[in-house]
C-alpha cells in the first residue's frame, strides 16, 4: 500500500487513502470475528456469544456506510486516477462482500439458537467444524491479502474456495443419506445444511474480496509505469477522441 | 437520466453515461431473460433450453468487464461529480448485483438439467412457479426503475423482496413435511430446494440493486441543488482544509 501512495503530491491525499484502509481492515476484523464466534457459539450452543454476533450486525452497517461516503468523498474531492482510482473502487465493492460476509455470520447465529433450543444432537457438526474452519480462515487471509496487495496470496484464497465447494458437497450428500436412513432427522438436520451453506457462501465473498484484489492489482500491473508517464498517456487518450 | 445529465459541459460526456446506461440495461435484458428461461427450462424439462442459459453466461461476464471498464475510465477522465459520480458508483455496484443474479439463473439451469434427467415428479414445480414469476418480476422492476430513476418503484421491488422470502419459507417447510412423508424422495426434492433457494438469491440480488438506485436518489435529494451551487460547495470544503 505505501509503495502504491507514494507519488501523491497532498500528504493528505495519503492519510484519507490510509484512514479508508484502516476503516476497511476494521470492518473486515470485526466481520471475521463475526464469522469465528458465530460458528463457536452454534458448536458450543453458547446463546449469549450468538446474540453478540447479531449485535454486531450494526457496527458493520455502520462501517459500510462510513468507508462508502468516504470512498464517494474521495472519489468526488481528489479525483484520483489510476492506482489510486481501482483501489478506492475495489474497496468500495470488497465492502459490499464483507456487509455480506457479516449477513452470513447473523444467519449462522440465528440457527444456532434454534439448534440449541432444539437440544443436543450435533449430526454435521464435524463437518460445520472443519468447514468454518477454512472460511474463517479465507476471510482473515483475505484481509491480509488486501492489508499487504498481496496478488498471490489473493490467487491463494480463491484456490482454497475450491476445497471449501467439495468438502460442502461432500458433507450434503452425508446428511442427505443421513435423513433418508432417520427421517424424523430432518427438520433438525435442515438448519445444519443451512449453516453449511452459509459457509459456503462465506468462502464465495471471501473469494470474490480476493477478485476484486486481483484486479486492483492487474490494473497496477499492466500500468506499472511511473506516474507523470500515467498522466501523459491519459491526456493522450484524451486528445485522440 | 436525461434531467440528471443536463448540465455537463461536454455533450461527449453525455453520450458516455447514456452508453454506459444503455450497456447496464442490456446486461439487464440478458440477466433477466436468463432468470425467465431457466425457470421455463426446468418447468418444461426442455434441456436445450437450459443449454442457452448456460451459454449467456458468458456474455454477462463480458458486459460485466465491459461496464467496469467504462465506469473506471469515466471516472478518470471525466472526474464527474455529485449526482454523476454517484450515478457511476450505483451502477459499479448493482452490475455485480446482475452478475450474481446470472450466476443463480446458470444454477437453476444445471439443476433442471439434473431433475430432467431423473424423470417426472414435479412436486414443488407449483411453488417454483409461483416463486420464479415473483423474481423475475422483480428483476424486471428493478431495471425499469433504473431506467426511470424511479425510486418509489425500487422500494416497491424492495417490498416485494418479503413476500418472496415468507412465500419461499412456506415452499420449504412444505417440502420438508413431503420428505418426512417419503424419504425416498429426499435427493431429488433437494434439487427443487436447491432451485427455490436460487430464485430467493435473485429475490435478494434484485433488491440489492434498488437499494443502490436508492443510495443514488437520496445523493440527488439531499443535494437537490444546482450544479454551479454544487460545484461552490465542493470547492468550499477543499478550502476549509
Amino acid at each position: 500500500m505505501r509503495e502504491l501512495t507514494t507519488d501523491h503530491i497532498s500528504q493528505q491525499f495519503n492519510n484519507e487513502l490510509e484512514t479508508l484502509r484502516q476503516h476497511f481492515l476494521t470492518m473486515g476484523g470485526v466481520v471475521e470475528n463475526q464469522v469465528a464466534d458465530a460458528i463457536q457459539a452454534l458448536l458450543e450452543s453458547d446463546g449469549e456469544l450468538a446474540e453478540e454476533v447479531k449485535d454486531k450486525d450494526t457496527t458493520v452497517n455502520e462501517l459500510d456506510g462510513i468507508i462508502d461516503e468516504e470512498c464517494t468523498r474521495i472519489l468526488a474531492k481528489r479525483q484520483p486516477a489510476a492506482t489510486d482510482l481501482r483501489m478506492i473502487l475495489s474497496i468500495s465493492k470488497a465492502v459490499t462482500e464483507l456487509e455480506r460476509i457479516g449477513d452470513e455470520a447473523k444467519k449462522i447465529a440465528n440457527l444456532s439458537m434454534k439448534l440449541i433450543n432444539e437440544g443436543e444432537s450435533p449430526r454435521g457438526y464435524v463437518e460445520i467444524n472443519r468447514i468454518g474452519q477454512m472460511v474463517t480462515r479465507m476471510v482473515r487471509d483475505s484481509l491480509d491479502a488486501y492489508a499487504r496487495l498481496d496478488v498471490d496470496a489473493a490467487i491463494r484464497v480463491a484456490k482454497a474456495d475450491r476445497s471449501v465447494d467439495l468438502e460442502y458437497k461432500t458433507a450434503i450428500r452425508s446428511l442427505i443419506t443421513y435423513m433418508m436412513e432417520d427421517p424424523r432427522s430432518i427438520g433438525r438436520v435442515f438448519n445444519v445444511i443451512w449453516t453449511l451453506r452459509s459457509l459456503e457462501r462465506i468462502g464465495d465473498h471471501s473469494r470474490h474480496v480476493c477478485q476484486h484484489l486481483v484486479y486492483l492489482i492487474n490494473g497496477v500491473d499492466v500500468r506499472h509505469i511511473p506516474a507523470e508517464q500515467l498522466e501523459n498517456t491519459s491526456k493522450q487518450q484524451s486528445e485522440d477522441e
